[in-house]
């Protein structure tokens, strides 16, 4: 299997699908940080996020039995968004499962896309027997939110244009909650760059990924508590897979400290990115002296955020 | 007076100490108005707002002994955090008249750009009178806000940049305050397209602009009761004058309006904008059948807002 061959071509079906997103800097950013960074804008992506990348890659290599029936998924998050509307845009179903407390304004969002929506009780054996059963009935194709190597593939395809864009960076800062995007970002520095490598974010609160690479093994979040909503799920096992031979480490980081990283970003650069975004610049903060003087990209993954209920 | 090589001319001068902002679209918006906008995006220029191009632009224009002995201006707004930067790029002294009240977040970002400011009594007449104190004792020379041909042609590179990425436009919205942004838009459309009209937007509250157009005089507002804070100032005679000439008309639009342009922007473009900025597409939502199917720049002047103090 040829990685590199595989994220060209993943890049090249989804272009027509997706926006090209700009890479933007800060002169004042830069002086604060001591760094050269260069912000990979995915909050500028179709729907608000990166999902909408691995999400329409994944959807086309469907067969077109399987399209007919169409894809399911469960997620209250930006993948629900995004598999609704890749769906959409190509004509198919998709059957979105969330739990019933999921907030309003995220199964509207959904909805809007003309995504299917089935509630469930918000545990996690409900959501899995509710899947089942819509499963079974609609015979669609289950779509997972990160533990899949066509997503993965999908999201990759952003870290291919940054690359393109800087093809010298010496590292890509990445927020991990699932895994799914630091998977693809890392795969694609593999293929595409000989010298960068690729760090990790992740809120303390939620830092199962950090405590995985320690064990080497996949660990759980007791709590789930932070500002960083995307950023709660467990890995994988392909992206801890990944993640274990891929990344150089993952660096923690305090809500406060995501909170201050998140002003910043809003204040200096006039852009509206998720809490989840901005545990990457909130870690390059924490730690100056290992990013000084290099060229550092980092992955804004998402600006969905309800601007009408602001940690600052 | 060849205003095309002038325009041209400007734009060399000051390009090396501005940013080419981008111009962004929307297919949701362009859904939601049923026309296809080019939003340019001065809320990313330097210091947050078009204001840069025209301060750099005037002091370019000084003469060696002039630049030795400084700028001055009065403002409480952009222009004075823009004419203080300009100044410290160019390595010369800024004097800002600021009355005491203006808010003090105001008064730090001219700080930290080495703006010189002396305080005064929130009177016209106590700025003036500062104003002509510092005038003598320094001997520096006075940048007006808008009411100049240099900031005028300064201001201008930003519709030169917008015609040259998109050279088809049948119109640009653009906001009046005391006229500087409107007449440089207003010139450049004239030098660089043969179809591009110009129309203002200003809020009801503070619709001096209008009136001016009406009753072919310059009038002044009677309230500023407006969230748009930078388009309370009326206009000077060289602003008029063009505006007289060169805009097609002037829409109003409600306080109610601009938020929710405002939020509109913010949600959908996940991008930071001034109240002061929204009043264009608030426009354009109110005038939709004028606008349908048609190419419509807007300038988004600018995005220095108080994020902690939103009006949603």
């Amino acid at each position: 299997m040829d990685i590199k061959e595989d994220i060209i071509q993943s890049h090249q079906r989804i272009s027509s699908y997706i926006h090209r997103t700009p890479v933007l800097t800060s002169q004042m950013i830069n002086e604060i940080t001591g760094a050269s960074l260069f912000f990979k804008c995915e909050n500028f992506q179709k729907m608000g996020a990166f999902k909408m990348r691995g999400a329409t890659n994944a959807i086309l290599q469907l067969s077109d039995d399987q399209k007919k029936k169409g894809v399911i998924t469960h997620s209250s998050g930006n993948f629900a968004q995004a598999l609704a509307l890749a769906a959409k845009n190509l004509g198919i179903k998709a059957y979105i499962i969330m739990p019933e407390n999921a907030p309003e304004v995220k199964k509207k969002a959904v909805r809007s896309y003309d995504g299917i929506i089935t509630e469930c009780k918000p545990t996690l054996e409900a959501r899995e027997t509710t899947t089942n059963e819509i499963l079974q009935e609609k015979r669609a194709t289950f779509v997972h939110p990160f533990n899949d190597f066509n997503v993965i593939l999908g999201n990759a395809s952003a870290g291919k244009e940054l690359l393109e864009y800087q093809p010298d960076l010496d590292g890509i800062v990445v927020p991990v909650g699932g895994g799914g995007l630091i998977s693809g970002i890392a795969l694609s520095a593999t293929a595409f760059s000989n010298k960068c490598t690729i760090i990790g974010a992740e809120p303390f609160n939620v830092d199962d990924a950090y405590r995985s690479l320690e064990s080497g093994k996949i660990e759980h979040n007791l709590t789930s508590d932070t500002i960083a909503d995307g950023l709660k799920t467990s890995l994988g096992d392909i992206t801890f897979n990944i993640i274990h031979n891929h990344v150089e480490k993952i660096i923690r980081v305090t809500e406060e400290e995501i909170v201050e990283a998140m002003q910043l970003i809003w204040e200096r650069m006039k852009i509206i990115v998720e809490p989840s975004s901005s545990v990457t610049l909130a870690a390059i903060m924490k730690s100056k002296s290992e990013f000084a003087n290099k060229k550092v990209g980092i992955i804004l993954s998402g600006g969905n955020v309800d601007i009408q209920k602001l940690p600052f």
